[in-house]
């Protein structure tokens, strides 16, 4: 198909899919003349993935670059770079905080050690969880700090599950599969919090 | 204090209080001399709350602005401004999606029913349910649709718990307690998350 047909399909205008291609992030088509080009099916996933990190996972165009460089690049069949590409992923989602202070450093290696959680020392979720921590003690919310334990209980759920849902598959397909729960997991269960806490609320005030 | 030691309790550099002061996401010092203001607690915590919506929650400098007026304008006492001060700061939280497809909105409006969610036509967090269920489907990622009402069970378990730390709470702190829980709240499962999963796939792999 043309970029005509690849922006029609994907619902992504032929500017921005030219900048994609530009950018390195949607690999060129092959060229029919000096100014065409043909795209194919693995085209439309490919713009179709850079839009869920972008639009979804709400990462940079280089943070994008960066894990589907990782998620294709050769040996990534190898289990090891599947937990790579997650690192990368997460990496690239978490927020800026500033270097989490020693106390909240320490109130995250002591959820994990109760939690019996096997996290390497290299998993950027943990400074990420410290710097939140420190961001609702200054703000003096305690209150929210009560329900880590409710926090982590449902992390911890949904991990299993989700975890399950790789077994099925084949290993080529696993770094996709680990990137998309991570960005779309994450926004869908953001979504139904947030109908769920509207619900919550009114059945209170009610 | 003057802006130097607000900087310092703040741990934000001079020039961006002063970018926040003109763009009036922090109200002006009471002003001692031509050049010189006085700034005073609620300018630290005001400083923290604008680094929390911005840094954490990924609010743009105006869409932070606007959830902040909500947050403090005038008869915000009353209940029915909660609500208000929630749609906003999901609505600069969702992801920009397309207009969802029907099938998505259905299901959307199904999984509402049948968990018996209160939820006005208004909530932002519909069109983002179904504009994430959108994404999922195109990619071809039915499996983590399978894990939907695990989601739904976390999100539903979680809302209860945090609707339940605003009883204790005068009305006046609220609206800062429900921004504050959505985006720390939010912040603090995905890195959660990131933890959990680590542990739940070295715990499969092994």
């Amino acid at each position: 198909m043309r970029i005509g047909e690849l922006s029609r399909r994907t619902g992504v205008p032929v500017p921005t899919i030219k900048y994609y291609l530009r950018e390195g992030l949607v690999p060129h088509g092959e060229r029919t003349s000096p100014n065409q080009a043909r795209y194919d099916e693995a085209h439309v996933h490919r713009v179709r993935l850079v839009r869920a990190l972008t639009e979804v996972g709400g990462l940079s165009i280089a943070a994008a670059r960066d894990v589907l460089a990782l998620m294709h690049e050769p040996g990534r069949g190898r289990l090891g770079s599947i937990g790579k590409v997650h690192f990368a992923v997460q990496a690239a989602r978490q927020p800026h905080t500033d270097e989490p202070s020693e106390s909240s450093v320490a109130r995250t290696n002591d959820l994990i050690e109760q939690r019996g959680w096997h996290v390497r020392p290299t998993n950027p979720a943990r400074a990420a969880l410290a710097g939140v921590l420190d961001y609702f003690t200054r703000l003096g919310q305690p209150d929210v700090l009560g329900l880590l334990d409710d926090y982590a209980d449902a992390a911890e759920k949904l991990a299993v599950a989700e975890i399950d849902t790789l077994g099925g598959r084949d290993v080529d397909h696993m770094a996709e599969h680990v990137v998309m729960m991570t960005v779309l997991g994450g926004a869908l269960l953001n979504a139904l919090r947030g109908l769920a806490q509207e619900s919550a609320a009114s059945a209170k005030m009610t």
